[in-house]
């Protein structure tokens, strides 16, 4: 490997490959760190699969989104990383050698980019990336590095149910144990919700559940979520987290659902879908679709993961380097495999 | 006329029909009433092109929906009318003559039936109908008979308000001004919601929602409505109110709001739709689907007519018998000629 270059997992033409690419430079604000850490997020999965699609999304969403597929793109937007040098402008105040993670945008002289979605910052899949110094929160001392990177997704989760604007007898559905459902069940353990019922087809991610909190898990094979629901809750509006996205799930979730649900929309559905309007009106239900987090709402994750009050470990199932994240994308594919598989890239 | 017989217009085999149908007769509880005033609503115009759908969008929403529409339907759901005689088992607190108003409910020994959409209990395009006491409501002296039919379609409009969770600085938009649209546009002026934007393809529907409290009035055919809130409220999320019920109007808004709106459904689409889930989660929209209005809605509604706080008296722009019911719905199928038609089954 040359002196300015570094190994990194690569989406070229629709594909991930292992290959060396040129090494990130820190521009003003900007701070060079280490990749220790990354998870793969099933994003990455479906940015692989539709990429085309996201962009002509975030087109119809009115997005900056200037990712261009043709150009190489080093994903990675779950990481926590080591500081290694400062460009210019920067106070420094984190020094050199701090574990940091942060939200996964850097700015720039064009504004704000994505870090692990474009063509201008390389994500964790790779050695080396750039960060503005601005968005870096350290990792506090006695903090684990594998519970540090699960800050981004974990903040998913809080997220979503803030959105949920819960209210006091609220009781959960969570239809959708990957990575983003297990965020929303821990979130909602965290906020006390009870009963919390989550609905996955693998045993392994109903499991998970469990661990992180849900009081009630149920195999949509073996019963419909929406009834052990009823069972678990009794006769209330339901709040329902739908953390699958894919197509016809929403007009299932509005014709099951009790008057006057939520239904809080988090699973990514790259597709147009069909609803049945009528059935929403005749129940007064409401759809929240959410996305992302805010930047107190990210830190507010990190200390309660470093406080112990989201018990994030158990779900770090695989650890590969970058060499293995084309396998790791493979068996992620596989639901019943693994929860949360970390990149190394310094393996 | 027999003695025990009223006239009516009456929805029969999908057409409606003037004809001589069976006084309805009080049970315990319930009240006999004359219609003094009933507004035609678009729901009915609806109900007579659709009504096999309604039954199974109401059984799809599990709501106890036992209209038979092989069996004759008396419509007419906004009304008020005049106390007649006292079934059984009555406190007679509202004393004969009196004028009332009520929500469209009766109660009997099956539970909770709906007036006006019912097989069991006429509506207000016949001359008598049976309430349930314990839902009267005395309309104010003072309060013409006119205005106080029309606390019924106000009363959607004050719903479909308090569900959009209003907050200091909502700007609104309200896209179709019938009588749904009229009705919201009214309740935010109440709120004192500035800007309220209202768009229709209508001049005459505009210049409703002018006298109604609309800052900006828009023709969709001239300009998007998005784009005249947008000149008119400045870079904020919108509260998007959905008052027209056509397929594909849901994902149009979706794709024109700005990020963090929230667009409150009022417009009834019968039909299955289409929407992006994406183009929601990129910019955190949330659908909220409202029906009807709470009683207390309903009273306060009332109230708001009487004091003047809601001048709906501008909006009754046609008074028919019986008679004249059928040619009225044909003249509401096209918008530009009027806003609200009281039947008078008196006249």
């Amino acid at each position: 490997m040359a002196d300015d270059a570094m190994r990194a997992a690569v989406m070229r033409d629709g594909r991930l490959v292992v290959d060396t690419v040129a090494d990130p430079a820190p521009g003003p604000g900007q701070v060079l760190v280490r990749t220790l850490a990354c998870g793969i997020c099933g994003s990455d999965l479906h940015a692989l699969k539709y990429a085309p699609k996201l962009a002509e999304a975030a087109q119809e969403s009115g997005l900056p989104f200037t990712l261009d597929i043709t150009r190489d793109v080093v994903m990675g937007h779950e990481f926590c990383a080591e500081v290694v040098d400062f460009g210019p402008e920067t106070e420094r105040r984190v020094p050199a050698g701090s574990r940091v993670v942060s939200m996964p945008l850097t700015m720039g002289p064009n504004g704000v980019d994505t870090v692990g979605y474009s063509n201008t910052y390389p994500g964790g899949y790779g050695e080396l990336m750039v960060l503005s110094e601005l968005m870096l929160l350290s990792v506090p001392n006695g903090l684990a590095t594998g519970p540090a990177a699960l800050t981004e997704p974990m903040a998913v989760g809080v997220h979503a149910v803030a959105k949920a604007r819960l209210e006091p007898g609220d009781a959960a559905l969570v239809v959708g144990c990957g990575p983003v459902g297990l965020a929303v069940v821990a979130a909602l353990r965290l906020r006390g919700v009870e009963p919390i019922v989550a609905a996955d087809f693998s045993p392994v991610r109903r499991a998970f559940a469990s661990g992180l909190g849900a009081h009630v898990v149920v195999d949509p094979a073996a019963e419909r979520p929406m009834d052990a629901w009823t069972a678990a809750a009794g006769a209330r509006p339901a709040v329902i987290f739908e953390c699958v996205g894919v197509q016809g799930i929403l007009r299932d979730l509005m014709r099951e659902a009790p008057r006057e649900s939520r239904v809080v929309v988090a699973g990514v559905c790259m597709e147009d879908d069909r609803i049945r309007p009528i059935v929403g009106i005749n129940k007064e239900l409401s759809l929240q679709f959410v996305l992302g987090y805010s930047p107190l709402e990210f830190a507010e994750t990190l200390d309660h993961i470093a406080e112990g009050r989201l018990a994030v470990e158990p779900l770090i199932t695989g650890r590969v380097g970058v060499d293995g994240v084309p396998a790791a994308f493979e068996e992620l594919a596989r639901p019943d495999a693994q929860a949360k598989i970390l990149v190394e890239p310094w393996r």
